[in-house]
């Protein structure tokens, strides 16, 4: 495995029709692919709007199966290009039971892995928990935070809300994770004013940046960008924030986008995490003889 | 409890001498008592220079008990002004065992807790594991992560390297710390280049942001300032980059110190916690099923 590894980003607007979307993602995966990527991030959902500002019964119909068309898409496309492209899709499990799936595909191998979405949210304009179930907890393919095995190395896939848990991170880097990636779809209600939408952006820019200095990781995130509508019009929509960025094992920006379309691309030099953590060896002291605790809902009355 | 607290810090160069360290201190916290402070906190082994740049077993007799004169002083002053104290000592529980412990001081109450460093850390110029034993796990007074009570709420205090590990700051969270309190005592190697030392600057502030954010509490950091020679003399020494903040529950920085002596101030408002953690729920979504990993070192082969 070469020392270097050329990692992508596609940061977009989508539309509600799927073709639309994936051929703008098409579009910056390729020309992602021809500037050297060998890894793709796409962002969460990219396939179609973010349709969880509502909850319809009938938004069932945009899921699919793990070897459905969006999977099939972008695995052709990892072959054609020979590389490793890590997508997200909407997942039909079974009738009545859905996820928030990331899938990679990797060069001539196809999918490769998946990672249902852990942790899920609940809030007005990202009703979350009507539309996907949890990924499961336990060991093997396809649950908890299991890196996935790839030409590239292991990636530490997780979804948009895991971002805000560190234990996420730290779980994916102890299973021994070369990159952590966040697929992402999240944005400011247009209400709020421009300070708290500044806080907003800043504290999840540094949450993120955050896992990659305690686990002396890179990091990488995509996030969509452009306005949609409340489909019940009762919001003004959300405003997607974009933002998204590579950042090194000490949490350094190496790229990043604003509001608008952007296909980020850096070199990253994989000996940087093993140098970062023989400087900053946080793993050499975890007092895991004292972290029982961290499997409790909340320590009453201590 | 009053909705507001007003939360100090004190940064500052030490000196051999701990009368001249503590005086400077004691200047430190009767300025910020003045401007109305309800809390201060001082800066990791604030009544001496850093003495771990070298393993020298005559530094054993700077240590003291939990009672020691230091904590006299700080109780003493914490009683006049009527305020909290959180200091920072050298102790010594018993010939041959050592700690880095910091020390509550209530008002009239004197010393209401303490808090044995969990996290050790051991590198060129940061010889600690030489010096201190690390905190006791497992629950009652002093052992753990267990926040401390005071008039002014629950305080979860923490020490130095603690601060690159999320797992202290949520089991402070957890257990139901109101704020998130960093003694520290870090700095540069003078022979990093320019862009290593910003680095490490950047990631060790945003790190200890990410725990104000992923936990919904406000942070306070103190660090020291000014250069302390290596008594080796086989480096450089160490140039502490002071850099001390305040910082609120969604990771906002609300005041920072530069590379000089700072007495800095923060009227917090405590409903923002709560608030904060209505739109960003992150305790209502942790996977408790899915992380008992956590107490392992390392998950191999998986």
């Amino acid at each position: 495995m070469s020392m270097t590894l050329n990692v992508g980003l596609v940061q977009q607007p989508a539309w509600p029709d799927k073709d639309k979307s994936l051929t703008e993602s098409e579009r910056g995966i390729r020309a992602l692919a021809e500037r050297g990527a060998e890894l793709v991030l796409l962002q969460e959902l990219h396939a179609t709007q973010y349709f969880c500002q509502t909850e319809d019964t009938a938004v069932f119909d945009l899921a699919e199966p793990l070897d459905g068309p969006t999977t099939t898409r972008l695995a052709t496309l990892a072959r054609e290009l020979n590389l490793v492209i890590v997508g997200s899709i909407f997942e039909r499990r079974a009738p009545g039971l859905y996820h928030n799936t990331a899938v990679v595909l990797d060069r001539d191998k196809g999918l490769v892995g998946t990672y249902r979405k852990m942790h899920i949210p609940d809030d007005p304009g990202f009703y979350e928990k009507f539309y996907f179930t949890p990924g499961d907890a336990g060991q093997g393919a396809g649950r908890g935070f299991a890196p996935i095995e790839t030409s590239v190395g292991k990636l530490g896939v997780l979804v948009c809300w895991d971002q805000w848990y560190p234990e996420a991170a730290r779980l994916m880097a102890l299973a021994g994770a070369d990159v952590l990636l966040y697929p992402t779809a999240i944005g400011w209600d247009p209400s709020d004013d421009d300070a708290e939408k500044s806080r907003q952006k800043e504290a999840w820019t540094l949450i993120q940046r955050s896992h990659a200095v305690a686990n002396g990781l890179p990091v990488i995130v995509a996030n969509r960008v452009g306005h949609e509508a409340d489909p019940s019009g009762t919001s003004e929509g959300i405003r997607f924030w974009g933002g998204s960025f590579i950042a090194g094992p000490q949490g350094e920006l190496l790229a990043h986008g604003d509001t608008e379309t952007a296909h980020l691309l850096v070199s990253i030099d994989r000996s940087r995490s093993e140098s970062v953590r023989r400087i900053w060896p946080y793993l050499r002291d975890r007092r895991i003889d004292a972290y029982s605790d961290l499997t409790e809902r909340y320590l009453d009355r201590r």
